[in-house]
């Protein structure tokens, strides 16, 4: 199969690299408007072949893939005239600026029978796909609540706030993981740079009993990447900036004590056993890669599909609604 | 100067043993209606003198000072009572159940000339005294926002949900540090166990460009005491679990970078030095207690009287309003 | 039964509050030449009785018990004196200065039918009872090495050097969790500021393939107490700085891999899963109390006895020996 | 210029790499006797030439430098042939398993006038190169202890044990640090797995009141690389596990205190402040082949030339030499 890249920006490059190195792919078109990151990705991977002429990659019947890492707000055209002409594509994170504009786009896929993966790269990743396992085989009982926090001195993008930008990952963590239905969200946070939200926290209520939360922030001192989740049975903690223990497992849960009990469990706060499950480390951008070609060669769609696209920004969409005021609970 | 201590639950002891270790003070009498605390409190502190009457204590014209650490819904009767008869006060925190009667309080105590403290401990905590120094210095530049996270496998209250019982540490330390007023808040949050929430999220905005916002739980497998203050020019964390280096400042902030230099961002995301000034480790109810009777003393409002401890509960009060409506925005 | 404790400086209030809080113990009496040291004692014990005699001590018939906390060159004197007057002995660690005192002690212990028990507290510390178990069940398989670190920036003690002031706590640990022999040791180190060593490591080497090492240091700018027991099964780690998880076991062990696969050894260090026992918080010192009493009750040996002391010694003596001629290996 | 490099096992294409994007650097020529390693390169990097004939390479006048990332046995003639034949070289650390063969290739480079550089790479870590500069500055004060601890569950080499494979690193960061002179080592170990030991203490002392100590284990659960550099007047940790804040200077010291202060300086350990410098994160490797070019074509050493290398391989021998015996003080 021949894929073709669109958008050398940050993320491209990972991109270009796993589609080389897969045996399915027998080479890689890059495409980009800037000459400098054109020239850049020549240098590092001297097999790719380099244009900055989209329209082509359309006409060229040779391609059956194209990927699509340009900012948020050109996703939308460029995955319909890919559709249009009869490629599969692959879209970066978040999958669409308006969640109308992914129902279309999967309508269309359905219509010319192609396949559209979503780039939620962390369901590929090692440790998500452990807690997916855990989870499933019930070890943490009834999830009572989910909460997430994804912040350090990052990148200001200039067409999307904190939320859209680095939410994504979480929040098709948490849609990967928990079975209920999101129904509600309620949004607060603070621009301090520009028009859009550098702080947010981000609040999602469900069918059932449980809660989830978010919080990103681009102007954080220290990065922390942690996910609590909180079950009846037992509570996991993810925490990804760990080299090794990424996971936690903890046999923890609420004391029913007496009087006297209760002001020992306030200093004795950690009840059971702990353990940290091995984790696989491939690299899960490469992964995704062998799960898109699998799908298509499957004629089935691929584990993160434009669905799952939809559903985080329909998400996304609520929250800038509930952020614009202050907090007001928007049901999706 | 003789006081006497209403209440030996979990905090009771920690205030007995401050109160009899201070030199002012000629003895402690130590009231609860549980026969098994006075025991414990009797074996304990021999020194201390033990009753089950408050009504007695309220009569003893020897009494100069009542310590109030009963359930929050009975603050308000005791400390009128107390006030009723000449005693000077010191209410645990949160310093009432409603506004109203914290005003009331206040007034009462002005009428008769009487110090109200409320044991916001954590403002004679020597990292919180730093940071307070730190940001009056101007070390930070303007401050643009506050987080906390104040979590861990804890008791549950049976009275009051996760906010009034944690949030009241961080909120007294907020409105020690920052100048801007609150005007509104947001809360978000979850009742899994009893009809009180055990997770919850408040955002607070104030008349300024800050934000703040805390989170604060009793069933996190993992205990977390951490709070960041980002400011426009260093930002500062305080991580209450470290056993050195509570507080690190770091000479961190947004960078206005090229393209190219944009992608490096995302990776190093710590741009300048950090420095972790050396901390007071005084025990902060002593210092507390040192407070207040100088306040008594030198007749002068103590640093946390009753009009800081009702700017707490004016603030847990929206809560409540904004929690049962799922984050809808409470003005002050 | 009734106990004095000989010797009020930094650990004697510690012996004094756990004898005090032993049901079994009717009074504590507590002897120092210092008067400031008493006077804080009885301020904060006023159940204790104080006194500068300790002959009066050794001539009181009530006293069944003498408990030993003064300077490791006084410990054989006393203890004698006590022994000679029919007193059970509890004696700090190290036991004595020299090994010869250490056997005469043991003997004079055995002739007059009465108890020695040596202070190595960590082997009532749940953690340490937890490794025990846990080698004992052959969790870790063979143990080949162990290897243990106690640094801080602390208090330089102006009679013996680091190893003998902090080696003893983890010299104790080894004995009681290897079943092996040590059979030599070779010391280093350097003393910079007295003639006193503050930078130590002692090799321990052993009737079979294991091998120890501690490390000890008073002039650390960090404070860790680390010890790794690797088995050619699995590897533990306990760290006692952690506040929870103290205790980690690794699933790990070596690899014999392919030629690529040891590529990748290299950088995925970590093999298997990892799991953290909940541990014992019962304060050691308390529980050491009580098996020393029920030694005596049950007239039995207690855990940590005069033999056990005397291995320490013995290891001390040698290591002495040894880093004065910067390593020579010293047979035991 | 145009470098071969001989020897593509684990560090090999890390060597390719940085040639190839040297822009002084014309072409690489890659050289090893394993085909899969050669296929290997070739495909991650098509612009290497591919080669199994090092004769070929001697011959080829057009080759300027020969890098040789081999056996450390295998160095020394390798290095003569490439010195023989008019070649810069670049030797993996360490620089040659006998001392006599790094002098004798530092006259041979002399006698041709070419440049010999050791592969140090550490020397040219942005943290390590911070050390440099506050010792420099004279931050810490006098130096006088430096303690170094790389374990990890590594792999095992089959023709050094763990003191050849890992010390190397930190014995060339203590040589560029201190300026002290070392005179004598001591190295105590076991061998588990085979003949080569796979833990290893090695103690090393100066012409000054200095010492150091070096903690090298491939048999670890935990990966650990951390440095402690003792100084009188402040103390330095550099932790490589660390994601940011890899250096750490404490403002700490050796308090002498009162009798009761002692007790305080035990539960107080750390007594002043701590900074942490921002370090430069530019790939040491990339920065070594920087210098050893411009050593080139400035006719002048490299920072890390062949002197330095024999300083490091006589201490290795030494340490043979003590361990056999276990602990033998060996003259250097």
């Amino acid at each position: 199969m021949k894929a073709a890249v669109i958008g050398l920006g940050y993320w491209g490059p990972n991109l270009v690299r796993n589609f080389l190195s897969n045996g399915e792919i027998k080479s890689v078109i890059c495409c980009d408007n800037n000459p400098a990151r054109l020239k850049l990705i020549n240098e590092k991977f001297p097999a790719a072949i380099i244009t900055n002429s989209y329209s082509g990659i359309l006409k060229d019947k040779s391609v059956d893939i194209v990927v699509i890492a340009t900012p948020v707000d050109t996703h939308y055209q460029l995955a319909k005239e890919a559709l249009q002409n009869g490629k599969h594509i692959w879209v970066e994170k978040p999958f669409t600026a308006k969640s109308k504009q992914a129902e279309e786009l999967i309508k269309l896929a359905d219509k010319h029978d192609l396949k559209i993966f979503v780039d939620h790269t962390f369901i590929y990743n090692g440790a998500v796909k452990k807690i997916k396992e855990l989870t499933v085989a019930g070890e943490l009982g009834d999830i009572i609540y989910f909460d997430s926090v994804r912040v350090n001195l990052g990148l200001f993008q200039h067409d999307i706030n904190v939320i859209w930008d680095l939410a994504p990952h979480d929040l098709s963590i948490m849609s990967y993981i928990l079975d209920a239905k999101p129904i509600a969200v309620s949004a607060n946070g603070i621009a301090n740079y520009s028009k859009y939200e550098n702080v947010a926290h981000l609040s999602v209520y469900f069918d059932n009993n449980t809660f989830a939360h978010f919080h990103v922030n681009w102007t954080s001192p220290v990065k922390i990447r942690r996910m609590i989740v909180g079950g009846n049975k037992k509570m996991l903690v993810f925490d990804d900036m760990e080299n090794s223990e990424k996971i936690k497992v903890y046999d923890s849960g609420v004391e029913i004590t007496t009087q006297e009990g209760i002001y020992d469990a306030l200093v004795q706060y950690r009840i059971g056993d702990m353990y940290s499950p091995k984790v696989n480390q491939t690299e899960a951008l490469n992964l995704g890669v062998k799960e898109f070609l699998a799908s298509i060669k499957e004629d089935r769609q691929p584990l993160t599909n434009g669905v799952e696209g939809l559903k985080v920004v329909k998400i996304l969409e609520a929250s800038d609604e509930s952020i614009k005021r202050k907090g007001k609970l928007i049901s999706l």
